[in-house]
């Protein structure tokens, strides 16, 4: 098993033990997840750059991740698969002669 | 190297191929999770829970996994660690015999 | 008819005109608020807080706008009222003597 | 004065009684936005579209209009303005005769 593997069989336990797969559609999952992106955004507002507090970081970002785990679980998708396979697209969005020192999205490249 | 340590060193050299180092602070990488949270979610909008296409899932789960790897990368947090921790911590919040079966938040058990 | 239930009765004639009613649950509403709210903040990713493109602003705050009038509407809610209401119990969560210069939670002053 | 000139006022306000201003920037507002219309959708997760508590929800609210108040008072927005715009732009991207009924985007029409 890879890692993500163990941590969704870690996350499914955790989910069935409390009988919660009821609740765990799609849906509901991507609005969770977008719940939980917003808490770990909240530890930077009003505040430079680097001014979250790191424990923080720490709790909501494994939020974020478990659900993204679950998500990718709900799908049957293996997420090294899925995020290498979207690196490789990006390469084609971004070309490292035009894309190099911009921040400026594909289609205004 | 575990699974998602070679998934942020792809990410890595993604980035710096594309001299992107200067974009990425902690702040703008939560912003980017956001959006990229919300794009997947909009997979779902005005539709029942399980109707959203798979590919186009994996490819905005990819990019919320990327943001969410760098993010964990920016701060030198173990993803394995970081969830495993936060499971411990919701199995004190939510114990099993409270939560079981109800879609409660943990200060309304 | 004040201003917003002016644009209110607008956006249901929108929503009439095609048949969009049955599209309109209060979740959904919510949903589409959000990914609103992001393409807004996407306008200022990777950038400095005011270089964000005016007239694109101006864009995607009215699709948030919309969202948010609609669902007041919902719930029968009166959008001074509500706003009204909140800035006073706002202002007994941050006092100003307290919150004055402070970017704090309240549950942190 | 219209009814969101007179809330912008009030807005203003609140923020200037407590010496806010220098927080306030465009793209920490986009954050607040966002933060807050996550607040608001979590009413709705893991719930059926009307379940959510019509209080809680008008508190939610709120919040998302008075941010998204503040970015029109930032960028000297007029609300009804941009909102009949939008309406008017969005009338000629979904034609009745081929939105009708349909909940795709209008790129997919």
């Amino acid at each position: 098993m890879t890692e993500t593997q163990r941590l969704i069989r870690l996350l499914l336990n955790f989910r069935d033990d409390r009988d919660w797969d009821q609740f765990h559609n799609a849906k509901d999952l991507a609005v969770a997840l977008n719940i939980e992106s917003a808490e770990l955004l909240e530890l930077f507002l009003w505040k430079n750059p680097e001014e979250a507090d790191k424990k923080r970081v720490a709790e909501e970002l494994a939020d974020v991740l478990a659900y993204a785990l679950l998500i990718a679980e709900k799908y049957g998708l293996d997420v090294s698969e899925i995020v290498t396979e979207k690196v490789k697209r990006n390469g084609e969005k971004y070309p490292v002669n035009k894309a190099r020192g911009s921040a400026k999205k594909y289609d205004e490249l």
